[in-house]
């Protein structure tokens, strides 16, 4: 069977780390790269996650950093949800790997150039390095084989009653990548929100007993406190690992295709994924939108991960 | 028991029949009157249609026409799911009920002042009528007991993937009524989609034989059909009574306080009620939103309503 | 000759003030009421203030309060420039006079029904009440001869760098008064700034010595500080009397036909009137737009106004 | 004296390249090099323009093609304008020069990083390559002496009624370049409009009889024809040129510092820059406005460039 190449866009950020552990060693995947961007903290802090997890891994992908700021609005950043350091739980020991020095939006207009069209170009933070390559090097499009990303909602909101974070951190970016005319898997809140991490979780995961697990069991312990705090929920939803798994298994995440329209110009509902769900509009499709997740298929995926790490 | 006042300001449209065949002969509510607006259908339609429906229920309520078109927006109709009548399906015999002279605005202004501040209104239409009064007369603003609308959604729309009809036929009106200072009890798509007429409801009510239930066979007859062809549904979303429904049983529709705000500022998510349902903004409370329903229970209060006529 | 006849919607205010006094006793114009909103100050006291001009002019022209807050957004009032009173400078004797009863609103509906289609409105303050009006009984809208309003700009504001305070203070309600299907002459900033009441015109307008001049004498000394101390301009702009005295000579004003849309949906270029000075978008005309007045002749029409009182 | 080191960032366009011409042998100028964007017509024939230009005036500037679209919004051209090739006129000899391989966005951000912050950045098309530069390179914004564009209004547009080309043509790049934290120069349709080529100062410049004389008349054919047909004037306004010019003549074109604020979120007024004339807002300034021009001068400063050449 032939790998699914990808390169990995993301902020870690706690669900962000899961993504990186699933993608790091499944045999149906091959990680090319993993690019950073500002987001669940700033880039500096991101960019140093990334290290940190794929050190701990054990994982020889190379890391590049890239832009340090959305596109045209200013910068939010999570740090309710994700801590100082945008990965607060672990004790990572010191950091030994480094950032490569090409810029994250060099390194995927240099790869997607020379590739074959066969790269899925996964994102899971907000969406300013695949922007920013786009339309410096509008060329790269049509070499992309599909955009799939965490973000966005057809119901509502986990920044702003209308808005989820990915999305809001950088709207303006969002709209270039949907607009790219490449194919979309938009995976929302509306799914993610779907896959608790609760303490059973918690408990099955750590009984894998590896390097991984024990990373996974020390990142849930602060996710699902900081996420019990601001949404009072009982578990920790695992937004950017649906991404990665969607790949791993085809029949994982159900998509229904929508337009969606990604909201710029309203202060209130800045960063809205208008998604039709119903076809009101009568415009084309644009995006497959996540509508429904098998729960328990996921959890084994991630638990397979897990095993795959000493 | 004391009885609740109410008016019932409405765009008859199906649901809003069943919604004054519910408030028409319930012991526990006193309709004051029906005052009527755009929306389903033009003014002249809608007028008409309440007319006939207080007429063939035998019903005294005084009926008054309002504003035939939005605040600020074009007027727009939603002919596609009522008809061309606004309330297609029953053949309703010939008129002889008459409008009353004065305005809805006048009559709304005039009732509420000369009040004790013991009056509901409830809207199942766009709310230009009620904002029109609150506008020419401030000072009814307080002698509102309790403003219970049909109307929004903190999910997604009905006619956009933002926004529901009653909202977006005119959401500065409904910014207004919003703005009130007044409770506001919101009842959106979120509740009200869960009370789909299916077929054996249609049959039970059809067992009911009074002349209120054939009215509501002949209704619900054409509406479950355009419900099935523009949403695809198996059922028709009784969206209006819900609304008088929730007068009847105080327990029938759970609420929770949220802070709302209209977005009257986007083209593309004009008109949604950004419902802050987590609490994100830290901004105060500024309406009950319903969040859940007993099904069954507003099934049973439909067949008590029904059973009230010959 | 025949006389026109006006209504005069204003929210005195200074330069309101000047306009009254141009058509109190007009031989040409016939005044047939005076209706009054929030705009400079609040209503309470911009009612008193058309109240205590007409008084102090001797004019029986009735006087009608209107609406005490703008259609859709919160008030706003002006009083940096207008002072604490709405109309500081003058030291007028007790109130005798009173309003009537009727709301401007049902005035304007009741006057305007009435009519043979011959009253002009001028407005020279926000737009609400016609627009309320407007709403509440659209009939009136084939009655009105021409709608004449102080208000907007097709080069910047005097409130934000986008807009009018007569059109900010109520975008909405200008919108619906904008698109109402009848004649707009819309007289706005980039002709009124032309008409600087300078220490100079203050003298001439002394000499005629009549209570009128006395009171625009006084009335100049207040509004000529604060356009100083706000502008930074040596005299005041008088721009609401353009209004009156575009009527009184038809050749003062130049007027050239735009199309006219008004922002909405902007935070930062809200209430802005968008006009197609050059014709870019290729829209039909909306409304004759002031571009040019000969202002000499305009200090001629104050002069001779002033005379008409003892 | 010292020459200031300069890149001009245009879009060659009539106008652009008679800012190329000012600047190819001005004494006091050192221009390093020309960047090329998408804006009067597309970015392929506004490359080509720009090597015609600079291949006619015998200049060995180097020349880099950038971006060819804007950032975040849908591309427009001017073609109404600047006719077919973005340059209709002059018949140019073939073309022998050659764009440099490097990104104009990668020139920019690679000679002012290697600056010593004493480079001017001129632009006078729309602002997306030193935008994509800004964004991808944040630390070339301390290396910027000063931004100097033609662009924006603070009265009204050339292509809205709200906006002037080359801001609407890429507002959100306009965004980030005033935001950058630089000084910035707003060369606006407010002074520009003033410098009318009338049929006198294409005579006058006729007699110049150099070859750049030659282009320059051939230029303004086809320019002073176009604006006839597009806006009624009988010269054609110079807008690019006055950048390069306020440079060689620091007297020439008179600033005020204001608060500017470009309109992202209308539709009617997108693009506008909301410049704070009057200070109304409160707000620090944010750039210098032009606000008068020495018209005279200007064509003094046009005519001894043209002298400069053979």
């Amino acid at each position: 069977m032939e790998r699914q190449k990808l390169i990995l866009d993301c902020d870690p950020g706690h669900d962000d780390a899961v993504a990186i552990l699933l993608a790091g060693r499944a045999p149906g995947l091959e990680l090319l790269g993993i690019t950073v961007t500002a987001g669940n903290q700033t880039l500096e802090k991101t960019a140093q996650n990334a290290l940190r997890v794929v050190q701990w891994l054990g994982l020889d992908t190379p890391v590049y950093a890239g832009c340090d700021r959305p596109l045209v609005r200013d910068k939010i950043v999570a740090g309710n949800i994700h801590g100082e350091t945008g990965l607060d739980g672990p004790v990572f020991p010191s950091l030994e790997r480094t950032l490569r020095p090409e810029h994250a939006v060099q390194y995927l207009i240099r790869t997607l150039l020379a590739s074959e069209g066969d790269i899925t170009v996964v994102t899971t933070g907000p969406m300013t390095n695949l922007a920013m390559a786009l339309r410096l090097e509008p060329r790269i499009a049509e070499k992309i084989r599909r955009i799939v990303l965490m973000g966005g909602s057809y119901t509502n909101g986990n920044v702003t009653p209308a808005a989820e974070f990915n999305i809001l951190a950088d709207p303006e970016a969002a709209h270039i990548c949907f607009s790219a005319g490449r194919p979309v898997s938009m995976i929302g809140l509306d799914v993610t929100r779907k896959v608790l991490c609760l303490p059973e979780i918690v408990e099955r995961m750590a009984r894998v007993n590896t390097g991984a697990s024990r990373l996974f069991v020390d990142l849930m312990g602060h996710f699902c406190r900081t996420q019990k705090e601001v949404f009072g929920w009982d578990g920790a939803p695992l937004h950017d690992p649906v991404t990665v798994a969607s790949l791993l298994d085809p029949d994982l995440v159900r998509f229904k295709p929508m337009n969606v329209r990604i909201d710029l110009r309203s202060e209130q509902s800045y960063g809205r994924t208008n998604c039709d769900y119903f076809g009101y509009l009568g415009l084309p499709a644009t995006a497959d939108v996540a509508v429904d997740i098998d729960v328990p298929r996921f959890w084994d995926i991630v638990e397979e991960a897990l095993r795959r790490y000493e």
